[in-house]
């Protein structure tokens, strides 16, 4: 996996192109079109994902759906995050269903939803502004919720720092915080929960 | 009305002579046993709420149950701010309903309640911790909204900056907050809006 | 009602659209240019106010003035969120007197127009710097006010944080804050605090 | 489950009767010896664990070995916070192994001890000061790491900030991270990815 | 001058004997009571303050009251504070007027003696809470102000830093600020501000 | 006195023109270039000092260079700062002395000048980077001292902050402190403190 | 070495124990008076050093006193931790020159003393307040300097953050900065830089 | 040395010149290349270094190697702060070992070169994201370690302050810390250290 921001377009093709020598899935997330374009050069199999700005080589891994990965996302302007912790599941291999725009204003979708949710192994959480769907939904699930905060908000949202506290004050229990901005991460920690369900069932 | 912290029980006593000397409700806040026992002394009608920290010497207003505040606490160590809010509320003439540990663990105390809740003029929501139920009934409420964020919590809480982050960043709109544990604040400006109501019905 | 950033014009269009669909006012709050050129193409009626950078689809609804707000701004760089949050209470029915640049150095044109400030149910005061004015008219009032930091100022006003910390701690009763620079909030606040009145008189 | 700060002896008493009530188990977290008193009177069976701070009245549940849980801790000063996450684990369910005082001075033993590390379901790694252990093992291991920043530490740790922003920044994959402190959360969420696996398994 | 906090009373003693040998004025700020019996022991003629917690030894400096120095506080629990600075710019010999308790509340009586105030050649605004006094008196008075924050509030008031970040930020002209609660460093500035009159004056 | 930055050229234009009608001197601070073209239309008379940022329009005041006023500055970097403060004290009517490039690197022309700084009414010491130089200078003199912190620095200077905390926290005596990069504000009191000597002397 | 705060007597003596077996020099820094009498029950040659507040077993390391560290300190209250610092330095085997009171007001101690210090092979400087003494030694000084910020001073020091941050910030090239009251830190430190000319020099 | 952030192209010129012509090294970091564009035109010697955004130019100084500083980045991000401190280092006559790319991920290559590693007579860690290379290194290595916290992170990174937290922290003896990015202070401290060494040899 390449963080890509503060590296050149040479740089994350050069660490790419050794990454995927190797065999297996690569992963550029927050990557420009041009950086793309540097990285395609070399690696025509390799895709675009515009909304979570992630290059992606496929390796062999097979998607095993017995367990799945809930995300969810709060606000339309959370998505980028959300797809990228989707995407970041899935090619570890886990099976990933998305429910975005389910905040405080769509809470109802929440609810209609819930039968899907409550059956997931673990749910990725989303949310800028507040980030109070960390709470409703940890309040609700059994299984593990990660929360990623977002930077989306302005004045004293302070880049994410607002729901950054919210989620880590929790009074919901089960829930454990990322970085802000961080699907990625929270689509690995994820996915890695989802696996321990796999391994001990022999999927 | 007299803020107690940071002044002798000398100090309280005179301020509160000379405010009861003009025949109205005198309200001291977040005063300890002693500071009681020494304004009693002179005032024999005070009364001492022991959960609000506060002494009361009631005048000849008459509360009018036309219109209704709510006070909702999201847990237990909430309450000390929440009462002094209703009971501010009261002292200024307004009717009070409470509604305490409605926080996210007893969130369908807030659900049975709601026919209550939502035939107020003016709703307080006081919650520690990450303040989420500020959103929540945020979200659902109709009338205006006043958060009051309480220094319950720990760790990353960061003495009530937490939930004042989050209710400042709220979602749901017909949001307003007040300071940090500021009981009083948050009753007199939800007494205000409740008498909007009273004085426009001629009540 | 739409916040646009973090929004492409094509998502706030598709979003306005829906909104108009069931047929009330539509408004998106700091709506560059382009996104209103998005939005006007599917709607030829629909409105930009340059000042508020707001976009207004209004809906049947009539301003009934026998109660009013009072918008107040302190410096001529305020005036944004000062005329986003005048627009959003007249959107919802409010009928909205402004009364802009009565800020430290314009004190005594606040003192020439209270007869007309004493006299609204509620009071927005919008302010940057170090937001003293919230404290002066609270001070001074006898209705709800409702405070909105500005993000104008420069050094340790720390994008609004001073005027922010200012209005939460203010010495002045019925004073009640909302997020730096949200006009909206305040404005929405504002006019449900004017229909508690309306609606108890059967306006 | 109990937090105990900021509620009256009674307090507990009274909502620890409640919850024993239901037959299942009870912990209360942070609770002063004279809280464990109070307790006691109306529970014969409650066990204080002194290190930890907690009371406990174990209810019918066993704990099945078949996949466990190590908690970790960096330094002599941070064990109560560890024996917290360790006993909640235990109570929910889960094996645990314990390996305390692995910090930066004694890392050897973290390598001594990596057999049995590497086969956990989960680790949870508490530590203070700059909170470096959790990027060391996040980096070392294939499972998910839960990481608990400490208030121990002084100067520039600011209550816990230090590791707290070291463990939310980690370059590791597969880390996320609860309040400070929060050992409960950590024992918490832990349990819960662990039975993951043995609900996969039909444990 | 001597600070009191973090020095043994030995310590002061001590160094408060060095400083009166030179046969000057001498002053000990924030000294508890037991402080002042042990520098009494072996300066007969030193006087303590109890409300600005002082202890001094006069030299045989006079005060010129030609021109003078204004020292304002807002709230009661602000006196110690103003006294510190009114005290301070007395020894160093500066004649001062004291009027407290002209915050918000008491702002008529600002007014009702602003022909003293106006005649000052400096102002010394004491203030806590959100520290608005001193953008009033800045925009109204035409010498210099010195304001001190104090640490007077709670919740949102940050030990001081609100009432510091408003006077940093005054709108007003001709405003500069000291650090929380230094009422010493407000009474000696403006006491050499004082000066800058007298020498020029030859008085 | 107009702060440009949150205005249009136009609005400036505006101020400008009913502040000059008036008849005294105007001036205009951190005006880009073409706000100067804008102001410049309607007034010929209008300088731009483009170090300062600033236009100014004389009035009729003249020096009396009785006594000065001193403006020193630590780095290259701070003195659009320091020539702020020097421009704005001399449009009030103060002679001022300029001594920049005095830091930590030139503390030797520090004290060549000293003879001159010793001498004067007031100094004005404006320092990015840590700030020190305000200790220093403090230290040494015996007149007032404004200290004006600047925004120039990196990483943990946090846009001003080091050097303001440095400044607030001064050992020295006799310093006080405007807001970071407020040479303005600076000016504005140093001339003030100058005055004050004027006056009484009968200049 | 062992840091006492947030560990038992019984624990320090414990660990105590376990380090002195071994042979060699055992610190025990922050110690109580309490903690010492639990460690010295076991081992009487160890001394109490009440001002460092640490407790020392002196191995068998001799001092070669070829080169020197200079450990200076700017105030009273911060001998403490100099004197840890010191302390520190000499029980690895450095010779340590004490100069402490140099602070701005004492700043002719430092000039007067300077010869000593400019032949020290690094120097410690110790400093609360506004941590100015950093920038000034490390100005003059040609050799590495260690900056201790400390927790002394009140308001807008903030537990020592304002001298943190000015010796981070710091003009003067060749300085370093260890955490708030790091005695220890910075006293090992300059050991080992006076160490690496030892052992370069074959003393 | 020259900062080139905030001064024009033409000033670092003339600073440049003024320093050159006394003959020794000169080195200007944080140059664009436009910068050195006006540098070169005066001085076709002057080299400029783009990966440490440096401009040289060189004096008579010779490196001798007998000691040397190791420099060692964390991630590829960092390199640039990293080459600034080993230039620095290099010229003011220091050999300098480099060891990039060996953070969390690349712990490997930091074992296989210890040999290297250990022999240094002093180590700079540059590290951004958490920092924690700093401890591992400084657990490690038994002469003095300089940490560069650098700016290289998101979220709750806050611009390096997440790794300055974590060095100023670090459990890890033998630590002291510059500012974020500041390779050429670190660099600097590092040559005066070898230098100690140089020095006392008589190299």
């Amino acid at each position: 996996m390449i963080y890509c921001p503060g590296k050149t377009s040479e740089q994350v093709a050069a660490i790419f192109g050794r990454l995927a020598a190797s065999g297996g899935t690569v992963l550029a997330t927050r990557a420009e079109p041009e950086v793309f374009e540097a990285v395609k050069a070399g690696h025509p199999r390799a895709e675009y994902h515009r909304e979570a700005k992630s290059i992606v080589l496929r390796g062999g891994d097979k998607v095993k759906p017995a367990g799945y990965v809930v995300v969810t996302s709060a606000g339309t302007a959370d998505i980028p995050v959300a797809e990228e912790a989707a995407l970041t599941a899935e090619l570890i291999g886990s099976y990933v269903e998305r429910l975005f725009d389910v905040g405080v204003a769509g809470i109802h979708r929440l609810f209609d939803n819930w039968d899907k949710i409550s059956k997931a192994r673990v749910i990725v959480v989303v949310a800028g502004m507040e980030g109070a769907m960390a709470s409703v939904i940890g309040g609700l699930a059994a299984c593990p919720v990660i929360a990623v905060p977002t930077s989306v908000g302005y004045g004293a949202n302070f880049g994410g720092v607002a729901p950054l506290l919210t989620m880590l004050n929790s009074c919901a229990t089960g829930v454990a915080v990322v970085n802000i901005d961080n699907g990625f991460g929270a689509g690995y920690i994820a996915a890695l929960i989802n696996k321990t369900g796999e391994k001990a069932a022999g999927e």
